[in-house]
């Protein structure tokens, strides 16, 4: 059997990889357009970070290992433009200028995701540079290796433009931030990204809120970010304001899309044609919570349907659980982290959503080197259920956040929640996890 | 209506609070036999680690807030000795010498338990102590402040055991753990265990294992511990095998006694006399996981059972969740924690268990800092559940425990944990969450 992924990331890895393991006589051809496989992509600002580090130290497994260890046809350089759904083909062109045509059985789509790139003009001059694929990264290091950079804007206030903005502090440059809407971190309460902004600022960054972009133009000296309310000098601009998935080809091949264009997939990740799967940032998924249709790209989320998807390749039948979000990052000292919805979520989806906001610590009463942490959950007043839960904390929130992750598995009650058996001893928490506490203080107004 | 509480710590105190807040007209009086009520008794090691810190700090809330602020009368130095069912009183005496009487309507028994004092001799010996009340940390404390002791041989290697052997390498102390045991950690597999040993002796400590005390000895100078072995010179022994239900006078007035000779009650908290209750370390529970009886002396449990005992009396019909075992430990660097059973006490409850240790990552692949996670897990190869978990490391264990022990109130399978969005950013862990790779592997047993 040819099983053909397109794509040689964390979905289409982890896909070919997993069928080689199921069926050691497969035929798995992997084409990825660009030279990088098997990298992790959510280790580019910690790198960055560095400026001795070599980018390469992100790559987690060689190309060349896969291909003389695990036996697998992986091409890059192969950039896929058309499947031809009848003739079961998929056709490109190497970088070299060879066109290429591969038959496949089942075809794995896992082209995973591009920045968005907004309208106003300028984001196309030197020095200005987003950050998905490793290529990004090695870029951007090395115009920040060569030259003397002292000034950045960063324009969005996503997962990597807070991380970004972290690991150019780092490296002492003046980081700018700006974003059109009004707070920080949107989809969390006012308490929690206020406690965000504050520790961001207090590490010497500038934020700008309500401040919409109109352009980027060079200014002889260096780039000039030309907003609403001023204009902001930079070295070098990064434009983080998310990304969309890669589903174009997938389109034109009349695959189904869905949510934000991604490619839909069923619980088996099987697109519209039954030949072919789907999995990655460029494919839809089921909300947990919801039992809906969404689109969340994560890396583990990736992970696991790559897993999915050659499963059902070589015949073995599973369905993927959807996703909860459930995400977390770092920025400076504070743990921020996620699961389920958030209030508009909630309120979007139908439900009947009531939040509350609590402040704990992390440690016991009277335990040396207690920090506060910030709990805010929401929960449904119709079903009672927990429907999402937010943290934040200088320790403590990261891991904190997979028990409400698990109940979202289960439609768990807020109630239920609240008695479930958490784990306690004085340098760890108090003895109501601050998880219990905000559970305890949202079935008061349930 | 008239609620006597016996008992004024974890579980008395909660339910006497939770009673005047559910009812403000509610007659609520306390009789505890100390006079310390509502301490922190898991964070006497940590104190007692610090000579100048008072053991005053561990109160969480003074006996006159509950009098003057929440209007319960608490009545320290009052030591019940008796209930009659019949009468509905009871009786006892205080450290005054004064018999008193109180009638009930509805009477929680919150006594707690009491440090298991082996058969063998010189457990009476001046410097001799266990460590369970806050009197026992005070007087602990006043033996350590005033005299030169510069060697402790510990009785013992549960939590307490292995916390206050920390405690006392903080304070420069010499330190020898004896056990009969040839396990340091007995309820973990031997990778666990052996990693635990590992850290404690390279922090200076002695541990003797297959060693069986047979008398504690006064030797002139100090005390002598005799062993089957060797014989341990020490300044002060520490006794800390455990502990067991005050249930005697409970037992006395025909109350109904289960696992253990914890008092039994059901779920409402409720004892074989429908007008008391009992919560706390004397009450025994019901084990999530296998559903039966059980007794696991945690102050989160004490808590809770408080609550809903309170909830009980004042006629809100409450039931609590059965109790997974979910604990957690520091010992020095180490984090160590645990939900749900060990491979004993599956085998035990009928399952047919089958368990995996893993070594994962507390940090993503190329992120600084990372260190080793070691995951025990056991699953039911009968019906695919999930039975328990326990986590070590330097980090990132404490609270990820939580993911499983939610899990367990779900009696979810292993498969569909392993399927579980849990959160991933480098500075967290790998992608695959080192729970997520431990049910993975644990599958392919399955």
């Amino acid at each position: 059997m040819d099983f053909v992924v397109i794509g040689g990331d964390a979905a289409g890895m982890s896909a070919a990889s997993r069928a080689k393991r199921n069926m050691a006589d497969m035929n798995v051809t992997v084409l990825e357009r660009n030279h990088d496989v098997s990298f992790s992509a959510c280790g580019m600002p910690y790198n960055i970070a560095v400026p001795e580090k070599p980018i390469e130290d992100l790559v987690v497994r060689q190309a060349e290992v896969f291909r003389s260890k695990q036996g697998i046809n992986l091409l890059t350089g192969h950039e896929v433009t058309k499947i031809d759904l009848a003739e079961k083909t998929v056709c490109g062109t190497t970088d070299q200028g060879t066109a290429f045509t591969f038959p496949y059985d089942k075809l794995l789509i896992a082209t995973g995701g591009t920045p968005v790139m907004p309208d106003f003009t300028g984001t196309d001059l030197p020095g200005v540079f987003s950050l998905k694929i490793l290529d990004n990264g090695r870029k951007m290091k090395a115009w920040l290796n060569e030259r003397p950079v002292k000034k950045v804007v960063i324009i969005g206030t996503g997962y990597i433009g807070l991380e970004m903005c972290e690991s150019l502090r780092e490296r002492g440059i003046e980081v700018d931030l700006v974003k059109p809407g009004k707070a920080l971190v949107s989809w969390t309460a006012p308490e929690l990204s206020e406690a965000v902004q504050q520790e961001v600022e207090s590490r010497g960054a500038r934020i700008h809120l309500c401040n919409g972009v109109q352009k980027i133009e060079s200014n002889g000296a260096g780039l000039s970010v030309v907003c609403q309310e001023n204009s902001l000098d930079a070295d070098m601009v990064l434009v983080a304001i998310g990304i969309r998935p890669n589903s174009d080809f997938a389109a034109a091949a009349g695959l189904e899309l869905s949510v934000k264009n991604a490619i839909s997939v069923d619980r088996h990740l099987c697109t519209s044609d039954p030949n072919i799967y789907s999995a990655g940032d460029c494919a839809d998924a089921y909300h947990l919570v919801t039992g809906e249709k969404t689109w969340i790209p994560l890396a583990l989320v990736a992970n696991r349907g790559g897993w999915t998807a050659a499963d059902n390749v070589c015949g073995i039948p599973k369905e993927m659980d959807g996703v909860a979000g459930t995400a977390v990052f770092k920025i400076f000292d504070l743990e921020m982290a996620r699961t389920g919805l958030t209030m508009a979520e909630a309120k979007a989806a139908g439900f009947d959503p009531v939040d509350v906001v609590i402040k704990s610590r992390s440690r016991a009463h009277a335990h040396p080197g207690s920090v506060p942490i910030h709990v805010y959950m929401i929960g449904d007043k119709k079903s009672g259920r927990l429907l999402g839960a937010q943290m934040l904390g200088k320790e403590g929130a990261a891991h904190r956040i997979n028990a409400a992750a698990v109940a979202l598995h289960t439609q768990m009650t807020v109630e239920t929640f609240s008695q479930t058996d958490l784990s306690y001893a004085p340098p760890f928490g108090p003895v109501w996890d601050p998880l219990l506490t905000a559970a305890n203080q949202l079935l008061k107004k349930m």
